[in-house]
């Protein structure tokens, strides 16, 4: 049985002015928890449903919980009526400290910074593929959808706990004060680049942002004259443009 | 204003059964319903929100629907009230015949196999990705999502009007039948195999099918004794998987 004071503070992390205000954020789901706990993130409490604390994967939560001395609570069938999620309650919520990350922090190899990206599931598909070939720092920009979007979460499959995200407010800022602070070279993939390399050699990923646009509109004007080389996925088609993720992932499988 | 029939049929279309029955889906928003109009695709009608039939993009496709002899008709604000879309009424839809491809009529160049792919956007994304990389044959197995789903259709970004899929109703069955009548190789991307070279011959490709499973599940049991090579891409970190729709770019991105 939750208060409702509890109840209030975990609908209010649906929105992201309340994720930004508390600096937390929902994890939903057994593996999403699981992978919360194992990661070295701050867990606020852990809420089940009291109906499947008898499960072996809930029972194995509660241990896990236990152990690494992480508060929990059981919520009932009425509760779970009024906590929304992004789908049906998936039996178990964690609410996680969003790490406060500096732009000096993210300075080391391959930074992913992305640029007006609007969609939910391409920002975790994003993220869950930067983790896959161990590029895991990011930078977003201003325009950017909220890595703590109930829907990013999810759709990182965990990944969104290994990764560090700079929010910049100013991303043409940001990438200007990495090239001039640390010596990165701005690549971005864009329609009129040269052909993308077969591979990337790790000595010059090294130094790199791999810089990606909106699903709509590609790179804002005002980035124009911070990106140092800009490459292409060719393709064969009269398709106008591959999805934003699968372009990430096919850049981050060159990088050696 | 749309006849009571109509609105019932479009309504219809929303479920896979009638997608079936008919032989028809649903293709909504300009950019889809112009992809419609410049493909060969059969278009039963296309229906235009009346309210903005003057707007100089619907006042396009009108001409653009006039000039192929398509019929066209306009609705209300009634009308849309009772239109099942996947979201808001975008302006415009087209009823599309879906074509009746045979499995001789794919046996061309690299194809590509789906076992039990279940989320839509996923299913959208690869057909895109596919046709913009040039491979227009798709084997969808028998517990993949309908391909004519509104949420599939929308994700293709128009892809779906130059790919033929067949829809098979025996995954293993019909790829063996590939591989006898017309020396097909499959090659299944799984966790185990060798890595992915970073270029896959075109002649090597020409009589290839890239097999790929399910998000939660891999490729089925069954499906084992027909892989003759398997394919991993190697990652570096602890994340346990790639998306699907990923690992397919990734992968097609290597066909030279």
């Amino acid at each position: 049985m939750l208060t409702a004071a509890t109840i209030k503070h975990l609908n209010q992390l649906q929105q992201k002015k309340y994720r930004a205000e508390f600096k937390e954020f929902i994890v939903e789901g057994v593996k999403g928890v699981k992978e919360a706990i194992e990661s070295d993130a701050e867990i606020i409490i852990i809420i089940i449903d009291g109906k499947l604390r008898d499960e072996p994967e809930f029972l194995e939560l509660v241990k896990m919980a236990s152990a690494h001395e992480i508060a929990f609570d059981f919520c009932s069938r009425a509760d779970i009526g009024e906590i929304k999620t992004t789908d049906t309650f998936p039996g178990v919520l964690a609410v996680v400290s969003s790490a406060d990350i500096g732009l000096d922090e993210i300075a080391r190899g391959t930074i992913i910074a992305l640029d007006g990206l609007k969609d939910p599931g391409n920002l975790g598909t994003i993220i869950r593929t930067a983790d896959w070939f161990g590029v895991s720092r990011l930078i977003l920009g201003e325009d950017t959808v909220d890595p703590y979007n109930p829907k990013v979460v999810r759709s990182t499959m965990g990944s969104i706990f290994r990764v560090d995200i700079f929010e910049s407010v100013d991303l043409a800022h940001s990438l200007d004060w990495l090239k001039k602070k640390y010596g990165y070279r701005v690549i971005a993939l864009t329609m009129d680049g040269a052909p993308l390399p077969p591979s990337i050699d790790y000595r010059t990923a090294d130094k790199i942002i791999l810089l990606f646009g909106s699903e709509s509109h590609g790179i804002s004007p005002k980035l124009e004259k911070i990106i140092d080389s800009r490459y292409t996925i060719r393709g064969n088609s009269q398709a106008e443009s591959l999805n934003v993720a699968v372009a990430a992932g096919i850049t981050l499988s060159r990088i050696k």
